[in-house]
């Protein structure tokens, strides 16, 4: 019996993928570049155990058991692994896997577990059978969610478009110790409409608005050239600046779609529009803000600025009852901080219902997936018998 | 003394404009569609008076004194006027002019005042001077308020970009009676905020946004093409698909811009989302929303959906007391009415809060300006000896 048990990271796009030139392979219509998160606060696990003593391939998420053969996307990795493998190590035909995974996030977080979860998978499975090879690890990622090819890495990741299977593969641009100051904080926020999936969202976007291939061929390669500039640089003002913009535009072509897409909602713009005013009063940009498909809004910083940052959004969602909001992940100290009273007192004006944001998940970037135990450790996390531990 | 008094009416664009290619003299950056409506719910009204008893010009609006020589593009509106009177009908150099003007509905409804108002204003002026050709008011107009020069016709109305000052005008596309069933309700939205205004928006999307200039050169030129065509077909389903997507890709021109420039709050997209519904519903569009500078919807339909669409609308925000949101200006009769169990479902799992809606304006397409008392009637409605009555 083969044994693998491994974590992957959550990752964060900065300049977003939106639409694909090929449906199948799933080929975006352009670049897109991300920030791998710590593994300390988000991130999948996965254990594979591969032997002759199954008598079939079965996997659990989130202990539930889900049909492999009805998930065209699960099938598609498994079978790619299995070709690699029996060119090499070998994939005997009375041997079987079992996959168990599970994030250490709330599903109802929003946040896209599936680049974590095919990320830990893929890679996973590709170690099993000893593929070492990160350019075909993160293409195998590609082939069960687009912006998993990203979480093979950490730090900050490039996923180049490409034009075939082989061609879109995601690069590392720098890693989590190059530009150590940065964190990042997911602000949760309440929500009960059904978002639109981004698969079905994006393909809607490719059909019927009439900007989003500007934007792939004429916008999307100039914001990376510019952001990769100022990461080279660490120039977090203009990062900021790029990752805005970018995150705007990719919104705006979401209302550009018939019928309109909406992710972002009031609580989201409040956000938005508390970062502008704090980045104004700097005169220059000390934070910045993303969203995905989704209303939470993910905010980049350096870490000199995160006090200040943390104590302003919690003072614009405090209680009535002074009940602060809560943090999850890394603490600051924010007690001394003394907010400028300008920032003061437009948050005053603009305080916001408190239920509408439910936490802060503070963290900062982090490597890549890691193995955890492997077939020498007798320790299989979430395995036990082929069968889920509980 | 030559006296006047005018009414005109206020438009809301199908076809939206939004930028300029020359600040001064208010060219657009594309051609723009709009409806004109009723003045019998909507109207602005403007008295002038022109005499050599006055020893200055002054002006009342809503009124309050407004100094003419505060506002450059008042006093342009009026040296321009006075050239062409000049050559024509004279302009007695010890005579001067007395205006006052009155919105029929309350600035708080967020309603774009300065089209009417202008067109108002320009109107009287030039027929105080027998300047009766439209095409001089109109782009006269325009020097006030570029969207003026559409509230110088009834019906629908296209603003030709044009190049320079001759060239930049209004035209008519149909009357008003060659579509009669058209219905339109203004939605006014609660909103604290203040919004960004349009001359200012528009021009940090000229500078900003990435995509502002491929709307303006290659789909609204479409949008323009297919609308026209959907009205001289009286098309409804297309007319309504074109609304919306032009409306929607004007806000994404906002969401575009840096730092964003965001209209349409959680309530204006309660009734996107809801018309949407009801479309899918028929199998066709029966309605169309479309949002202007601000969060207020202006839905067009037709007079046989009108009942359906007010009281799905009314059930959406309906009190808890069962207390019914206030419709001003056209009724009908909506008790008779059955809402499809479908769309019934759909309004009881998204109840909105009613306070968020304030009231809908229910009207019509109207005429353009009329002129209610001239020279030959001692009646000036609202001057007495070059003063505001009461």
């Amino acid at each position: 019996m083969k044994i693998i048990t491994v974590q992957a990271p959550v990752n964060i796009a900065v300049i977003k993928y939106w639409g694909k030139k090929d449906e199948n392979l799933i080929i975006p219509l352009n670049d897109s570049i991300s920030g791998t998160l710590s593994m300390d606060h988000l991130c999948a696990t996965t254990s594979i155990a591969f032997s002759n003593e199954f008598d079939s391939n079965r996997m659990w998420l989130n202990g539930v058991e889900v049909k492999i053969d009805d998930n065209k996307r699960l099938v598609r990795c498994i079978e790619n692994v299995r070709k690699l493998a029996e060119s090499t190590v070998g994939w005997p035909s009375n041997h079987y896997i079992r996959i168990c995974s599970r994030n250490n996030f709330p599903t109802a977080a929003g946040l896209a577990s599936s680049a974590a979860g095919y990320a830990c998978l893929c890679y996973a499975l590709c170690k099993l059978f000893e593929i070492n090879d990160p350019y075909i690890i993160s293409s195998l990622a590609r082939l069960g969610s687009g912006s998993a090819c990203r979480s093979i890495y950490g730090g900050i990741v490039r996923w180049i478009a490409g034009y075939d299977h082989q061609t879109s593969i995601a690069r590392q641009v720098i890693t989590e110790n190059e530009w150590p100051e940065i964190r990042i904080f997911v602000c949760v926020v309440s929500d009960h409409r059904k978002d639109t999936s981004s698969t079905s969202g994006m393909q809607l976007s490719c059909q019927t608005s009439s900007l989003i291939k500007y934007r792939a061929e004429n916008v999307v390669p100039d914001h990376c050239d510019q952001i990769q500039k100022a990461i080279n640089e660490r120039n977090f003002d203009k990062f900021a600046e790029i990752t805005m913009k970018d995150s705007n535009q990719f919104h705006a072509i979401c209302q550009d779609t018939y019928p309109p897409i909406r992710y972002m909602n009031d609580t989201s713009w409040s956000i938005v529009n508390l970062i502008h005013f704090i980045n104004h009063s700097f005169g220059h940009n000390v934070a910045c803000y993303t969203f995905d498909a989704g209303p939470n809004a993910c905010i980049y910083c350096l870490d000199n600025h995160a006090p200040i940052l943390i104590k302003s959004i919690r003072r614009m969602y405090q209680k009535n009852d002074g009940t602060e909001l809560e943090i999850k992940g890394i603490t600051y100290q924010t007690d001394q901080i003394v907010i400028d009273q300008k920032i003061n007192d437009y948050i005053d004006s603009r305080k916001q219902n408190a239920e509408d944001l439910k936490y802060i998940i503070s963290t900062r970037l982090g490597s890549g997936p890691k193995i955890l135990t492997n077939q020498f450790d007798s320790n299989c996390l979430l395995l036990d018998n082929g069968l889920p531990k509980n």
